[in-house]
């Protein structure tokens, strides 16, 4: 018998554990060209908060009484596809359950990148090719920029800082408290603002004299506001992510916003699925880095099944540093 | 004895007519590469109220106690200039004045469009380039799109709506009162919002049910919000103006900024004069629809150089239908 976490009722604000209910699923005989997976990692991220809503985005809303979805990493115990055997490990999105019955051109095999499983969930998978494209397409980014990500300690930012280091910019990360603040000088960064010892517009201020030529964003707010005073002329901003509006209803408000004109910001929201045709070429500059150094593979585990929720609530409690995964 | 209006404070919030002073200047003899020019038409424009305090931008401020400046057309009545007679018009930037020397490379003479003089300072000059560059360059639109644009009767924005019209573009205007939306309607535009008749976040999604491709920013605040609201998947906005923050020092709220990521939206600020390398190719699409009718030159006109004040501060109040100018 598999056991699947149910979407109970729709989140209003912060979302809690009573908005999840853990349920045993009967798992469908396999059809052809299904296999059958036992889930080892599975991933949790801010963006499924907006799939909570019932409204359209950009993937389907979750439905009240269904299972959830996310990305997950597991071997195949049993297999009506070809070429998938049984102890495949693969990567799909039937994630928040032990075991899902998927169809095979939903499950990629893992390639063989000298890699740990969970990593193609990090670094190697989606994260991590939103942090290489956000950067390098949606921010255009350059040797020589100077780059304000925030929330770099974070499983996006974190390799957003590694990536452009390792592609010759100057970093400036945002994070909240001493012990984040130290991993993201760990990994590089030319400097870091605890936000939560200050002002972030003044800290950006302070460590941006001369302003930035690229924002990557996962918080929105006044990170944002800060990015917008601070902005140079003709930056660029890639918005990933603001997961300071997830929870709320109030609106985001912007001081500088006006600067948008006078500095020629451009400012780019992205989905990293738009991405994905481009895959190959981020895995030919991102493995090597993985595999000699360059980019650290940094998580934050969670243990069993039944803690997927909390490993997913404490996203917004800032409990993860690094990629936050759950270990089944 | 020539006279120029002064700064004579800078304002706070809304300027008053206290701001400003009207002064006698001496005029210095025209050393060699001068021309005296006696002005006849004046521009006024919103983007000027940045100038007036104190802060770096793409031009610098004002200064207390010297001449405004600004758009004008004038006549050449003295002339130490090769290339340049007495009587040439010429379009240059020493306007709030009724005479003015200048140097020669920084007035231009006006090209012989077949145009009225004053049509240099709308719908020919950097009004319509702004118009013109902002649509088909910062926001990339092309045949087909849905077009919004934000004060759709003023100069910029009545610029925006023919030039969309005459690219085969479906235009969505909002302006303030049945006047005002009678002659964005009357310019060709689909479809009008009067955003002082209900909210416009209301009005946008029953004039765009479908969403919107492009926006074209001249206000920021509420109708910017409405647009993020709006935005179909890659849309694109030029962020010209944002008239509503020029006077006051709230911030700007949006409750639908997010939807830059699941919407893809590109987002530009631009300014102008960024596009003069490329006049040559607005004047020549744009001069041959002046001409034949296809864009109309619609002018609010206040007469006498003691009204500059009023006419500047009537465009806070709304008082323009197009372009506002001051003829001597």
């Amino acid at each position: 018998m598999a056991r699947a976490w149910h979407l109970k009722s729709r989140p209003s604000g912060m979302p809690t554990s009573e908005n999840f209910e853990l349920k045993d699923i009967d798992l469908r005989e396999l059809a052809d060209g299904q296999v059958r997976v036992r889930n080892r990692w599975l991933s949790v991220d801010p963006y499924m908060r907006g799939r909570m809503n019932d409204v359209k985005s950009y993937v389907p809303p979750f439905q009240v009484g269904e299972p959830l979805e996310g990305g997950a990493v597991g071997e195949v115990v049993e297999s009506k596809a070809d070429g998938y055997a049984v102890g495949d490990l693969v990567q799909h999105m039937a994630g928040w359950r032990d075991e899902a019955v998927v169809q095979s051109r939903t499950a990629q095999k893992l390639p063989n990148l000298g890699a740990a499983p969970q990593q193609f969930l990090g670094v190697l998978g989606v994260t991590g090719a939103t942090a290489y494209f956000g950067l390098i397409d949606a921010a255009a980014a350059k040797a020589g920029d100077i780059v304000f990500v925030s929330a770099a300690a974070g499983a996006v930012g974190s390799v957003v800082v590694q990536v452009a280091k390792a592609k010759g910019m100057t970093v400036i990360g945002s994070a909240g408290g001493p012990e984040k603040c130290e991993f993201v000088r760990s990994l590089g960064a030319d400097h870091v603002i605890d936000y939560k010892a200050g002002s972030i517009l003044k800290g950006l201020a302070e460590a941006a004299p001369d302003g930035i030529d690229v924002y990557f964003d996962n918080v929105g707010g006044d990170h944002l506001d800060a990015a917008f005073a601070l902005a140079r002329n003709n930056a660029r901003f890639a918005i990933c992510g603001m997961i300071e509006g997830y929870n709320q209803r109030e609106p985001m408000a912007f001081r500088f916003i006006q600067r948008v004109i006078a500095a020629r910001i451009q400012l780019k929201g992205f989905i990293v699925f738009d991405y994905f045709p481009r895959l190959p070429e981020f895995y030919a500059e991102m493995a090597p880095w993985v595999a000699n150094g360059t980019v650290k593979s940094r998580e934050t585990v969670v243990d069993g099944l039944e803690n997927t929720p909390d490993a997913f609530l404490g996203l917004f409690r800032g409990e993860n540093t690094g990629k936050m995964l759950v270990r089944l």
